[in-house]
């Protein structure tokens, strides 16, 4: 039976006022659900015209009288204070300067204050208590016997008056007296028992609702405002739980975890905590705590959808605070699905790898909202903007995630009538739909191929944060780069942390692990690196036959002498200056290898660790830049290494860390099986279909030569701009 | 009376077999002294020419029969074997494997034995005496027990028995079978007499000398050389003193100081010492020990040399180690000259600065070798080399120093029979020696005019170090950058160490300080700055009025959340990559200020730190690149503070360092007396001669306009290429 490809699994915003366009989209689209968004309601019309109907609800912002009311329920942050110089030995410190004061407010309750902490920054030393006075009207702590010349900071909690999401919307598109939302603070039992009494109206009160689509659960991610427009953001982490401390959240843990943590467990020096850096022992922990209480108290809200007889479906973005979609309680919580917003194809494998939910949804862009995320004119009436293209090339971004790794929907949110101008937008749309649908239907019938190498990519987070490296597809960020190139692979690729390490050992069915990112970053792994068990297992795992790929600053902890830990696995190290009076071993760059037998030249890292310098003469060199080695291979007792002093997702460099990745396998051959000639194109063997997916990721018509399954037959195919071709074989 | 140019204070390296030749330049070059040089000698036909005879003399090397049966008398070094991966319990360690074995033997005594260490350098522990055993016939170690897939080193002592000087002269020039010479330990007391003896004879034998030049006392700068190619140099540090232990020395060391040295305190975990790094204080002590008796010994020396009748000159290079110019006891050793030979500026004014001595003596470039320092082909004939351009070069380089600081005579070194073919590099050394006698007559009637502005150089050495950054001017490390810059401005400068701002304060004398260097490094101050006193006084002492000009990572010490301990200062500090979550404030390039008013566009440092970001809105930024400030100004208390991501010296670079120095002393309008408009021209005002000396730095005619002492009457000044002018005012 020949396979529909124009109706289904399709989720459209529906906006109230334009029902005809409403009803026409969703049927040019294949719609089969009607969403609304964060600004848009949908109509009596809308909602009983046969689709099924999501409904966003974010249940903290859902209840802004009682918020109103209830101040002291609001969810807090700790912040720290602005430095300053101690001139004299007694200094007012305005807590609030520099931030935001519509988003803040200080927390003056006494119950607060046995939190602050007031620290001279130039010793490191807390300040004792009773060297420092708060004045609650003022805002202020003024410091007694103050160091002259000191740096002070406070380390206060401050309640958010402006729920972050709400703020950046209403601010955005000049919302104007619209009222401010607030979030409320989920652990406080009163706050819970109003929050579950809306849930229960409110689904009383949507009885067409098919799906709460949760945006999401209780805690944002991490966003401080400043006050200067030269400073707007002050702080902002995808994933750090700096939105979530209260004295009663802090209290709750000491009692579960036998210790008591600090406000600088949470303000870290300024760092606060972002994904970035390597957590803190005390910070799992809490996260730990958090996670456990989102489980629980979500499971409450998910258990009252379901007896509603509604599903419930969980944003992956925004209040995702605690969700934790790869931790080990999400599955807890119950949702029937997970909506993840997706720029590019590491967050559709970020969507496709969560367990525990039977629907994996993505939310194409560009979002339907007048202006793009980085302020972009996408969809103003004669802003320049072209949001058919830009859908094309997001679609395009994601595609080479999406022949991978199965999902389940897509659909699109904003205000629909912004599209009304733009029919190739609508046809757009209409076409990746069924491109959708077709790849759908693929994976339906089973698995594409994948090259016989498993690759663990290890991190000081682990799987916790698999195919996340803080939110979106940030340009620059070696690790970001590198997890784009790997999420278009045809590999098996699962995340460990390097406690997983020290605990269980490298997993008996890896052949590759990789390591990317600068020294003290999570990604790289930071104080984890301390570890020496970690270390031996993994320089045994090599010497017997094991792969490993070091990426920028892999491994990297500093020691006198020495920065990388596997460094006699890489062959090589890196000097950072201190190693200015010993020579550096002169090398050739190698012309020919495996595994820059498909670069023209030496490969566009952007920015390149430099300062490399190889350990021996059994090092090789396959590409340099300034003089440090850029690409080198060494053999490591049974085993390979493969180091890049960089990463940028490009169609060359994809196809440089596949190669590396065969290679290190000590598996040249593995590779060649249903490999594209053409970096630009990627191919996908369905064999329960016995279909073959060939797509084009550029812009331009490109020509390949697949090589088919035994590794030796070949075919060329031709393929239109971003185009896609399905051959039966 | 008018003076003669033509003759006098010039020391020209004479060659037997050469005479005519010789005495032909000795008349050209207005020569009063001729010297030999290592591979020449002088033939009695030049001694009795009525010249003064300088005799080089490099007493560790001079009894090489002596040396060679007495193998247990050579000089040692600390060496780290190469480091091994355990692939078993039992490792077996070649301990001189990479190493240039005609360089080295091991000391297989059993009382140097006692002195070796055994690291795992995984774990960073010791490994107990009782699980390694030595094979002295192989010249390994065995290491039983070893942890699978660590990484071990042995530290053990090894003789020298080729010294460097000779080892690199002899190589490099093909010397064949030429005998190696090798360096005795002076601290052994049969060594001493030894020495002693031959001296006495050495003294009664050269009846015409009238300087011994010593070359220099008795330990080489360090330099460990390898035997595979690709890594000839393996260590080569200037100011090192790993050419100086030995069981004997620890053994005093540890009864004058009361605490032992281990191996490891010279190892250092594979970077031994390098003067580039901030040194341990162990390190300070053991300098201090070897300053201690090289002052000693070299006095019995030089006193015999009094003794006979003769001067003792000292050469600041090669074997300088614990000589110390700027130590505290080189006085003490009663020198009548030191000889720096000098590439460029900063060692015009290394030489000059020094106290203790009468006379000050350049040895110039280039040295009569048939190859350069890097290998070209100065004076190979049909080489391509073109000399006369070679040393114009290098006297203009060093020129800008000399129209700053004394000196009392120049001179050249090496083979005089390779100039005969280059009349025109004969016809350049005759300017260059006028040129020098012009300006040493200037400064013997009276001191050039310095700005008002008096300049502190902060660095972990401080005055131990004046004007040194390990060695000769490698350009690319900004602090030889900026002290090359420095070196030919009209102020006044000393340099300081942060001890010294810790035990006696910032000196009441000075206006501005330079803190200049990366993280880490000896330049920039290292653990240094984990003193807090030392944080304190000079933020104090910037609040008050000082000005304090940061370069590179000044003050860097890492701490959560900070880099620079002067941030508040600067008004900026630098994020490594940790503050990926952290807003950074934006900024606008100011157009104009009096600090970059003569720069046509952003400097231009090299190679930029990255990653500043300003702390306050406070700071103002005068040049950027890639987003990051280069140039930023911000004011702190009654002080200012200037901020450069780096340095590198040019024409532009040292006026905009001279106008950062003015703007931080906030004394703008003291810069404006005796300066020159063009930036490729300096000027210097003698005023007890009342001549203004004009120089040209450019290869191409320059035009300036000299602001004269008033601030405000100009004087429009045309020079040739590498022109001086001597003006009468």
């Amino acid at each position: 039976m020949p396979l529909d490809l124009s109706h289904g699994d399709f989720t459209l915003p529906g906006e109230a006022g334009f029902e005809q366009l409403t009803l026409r989209l969703a049927r040019k689209w294949g719609a089969d659900t009607i969403r609304d968004s964060d600004g848009t309601r949908l109509s009596p019309e809308i909602i009983q015209a046969g689709y099924n109907i999501y409904s966003t609800l974010c249940l903290v912002r859902s209840v802004n009288d009682w918020a109103l009311r209830h101040p002291d329920k609001l969810q807090q942050s700790f912040l720290m204070s602005r430095p300053i110089v101690a001139g004299r030995p007694t200094v007012t410190i305005d807590l609030l300067a520099g931030f935001f004061r519509e988003q803040f407010s200080v927390n003056m309750d006494a119950n607060a204050r046995r939190w602050w902490q007031v620290f001279d920054r130039t010793t490191g030393a807390e300040v004792p208590a009773r060297h420092w006075t708060v004045d609650p009207r003022r805002g202020t702590v003024t410091i007694r016997k103050a160091e002259r010349w000191h740096r002070y900071t406070v380390n206060f909690l401050a309640y958010r008056k402006w729920e972050e999401i709400s703020m950046y919307n209403h601010i955005t598109n000049n919302w104007g007296d619209r009222e401010h939302l607030a979030a409320v603070d989920p652990m406080h039992p009163e706050t819970q028992r109003v929050l579950l009494a809306f849930l229960r109206r409110w689904l009383a009160g949507h009885p067409d609702t098919s799906v709460v689509r949760f945006t999401s659960m209780f805690y944002n991610f991490s966003w401080f405002w400043g006050d200067d427009p030269a400073l707007r953001f002050i702080y902002s982490d995808w994933g750090d739980y700096a939105m979530t401390p209260s004295p009663r959240a802090l209290s709750r843990f000491a009692q579960e975890y036998g210790y008591k943590l600090t406000s600088e467990d949470f303000v870290n020096g300024g760092l606060y905590n972002s994904t970035h850096n390597a957590p803190s022992r005390r910070l799992c922990d809490y996260m730990e705590f958090i996670h456990g209480f989102v489980a629980e108290f979500g499971r409450r809200c998910v258990d009252l959808v379901h007896a509603a007889g509604k599903k419930a479906y969980v944003f992956y973005d925004d209040h995702w605070i605690g969700v934790e979609p790869y931790g080990p309680r999400f599955k807890d919580i119950g949702f029937d699905g997970i909506i993840k917003c997706v720029f590019n194809a590491f967050e559709v494998r970020k969507c496709a790898g969560v367990k525990g939910v039977r629907t994996h949804e993505l939310r194409l862009h560009p979002y339907l909202f007048p202006t793009g995320l980085k302020g972009e004119p996408t969809f103003q009436p004669g802003g320049g903007g072209n949001p058919a293209l830009d859908a094309r090339n997001f679609w395009i971004d994601a595609r080479r995630g999406l022949i991978r790794a199965p999902i389940d929907r897509i659909g699109l949110g904003g205000y629909l009538s912004l599209v009304e101008p733009w029919p190739d937008f609508q046809e757009a749309i209409e076409g990746i739909a069924r491109e959708f649908r077709l790849l759908k239907s693929l994976h339906a019938a089973g698995a594409p191929y994948v090259a016989p190498f498993r690759v663990g990519v290890l991190t000081a987070w682990g799987q916790l944060r698999s195919w996340i490296a803080s939110g979106h597809f940030h340009r620059g960020l070696e690790y970001n780069e590198m997890i784009e190139s790997l999420a278009g692979l045809p590999v098996d690729v699962r995340f460990l942390s390097l406690d997983d390490i020290a605990t269980d050992g490298v997993p008996r069915d890896l052949d590759v692990i990789i390591n990317c990112g600068r020294e003290g970053s999570a990604w790289s792994g930071g104080h984890f690196w301390a570890n020496d068990t970690v270390v031996e297992r993994l320089t045994a795992w090599v010497a017997r036959g094991g792969g490993f790929i070091g990426v920028a600053e892999p491994s990297a902890l500093p020691r006198t002498g020495s920065l990388f830990r596997m460094a006699p696995v890489l062959g090589l190290d890196r000097d950072r200056g201190e190693r200015l009076a010993l020579g550096r071993r002169t090398f050739v760059v190698e012309p020919e290898h495996f595994i820059t037998a498909e670069l023209p030249e030496a490969p566009n890292f952007g920015k390149d660790i430099d300062g490399i310098y190889l350990l021996d003469g059994e090092t090789r060199v396959l590409a340099a830049r300034d003089g440090s080695p850029a690409v080198a291979v060494h053999a490591f007792g049974k085993g390979r290494a493969v180091y890049f002093s960089g990463h940028t997702f490009s169609p060359e460099n994809a196809r440089l860390l596949l190669r590396s990745i065969a290679w290190a396998a000590s598996d040249e051959t593995g590779y060649r099986r249903w490999s594209s000639s053409n970096v630009r194109t990627d191919c996908a063997w369905f064999a329960a279909s016995r279909k073959l997916v060939v797509i084009n990721n550029a812009g331009s018509a490109q020509e390949t030569t697949i090589t088919l399954g035994d590794g030796r037959a070949t075919l060329r195919v031709q393929l239109e701009a971003h185009g896609i071709a399905v051959l039966d074989r």
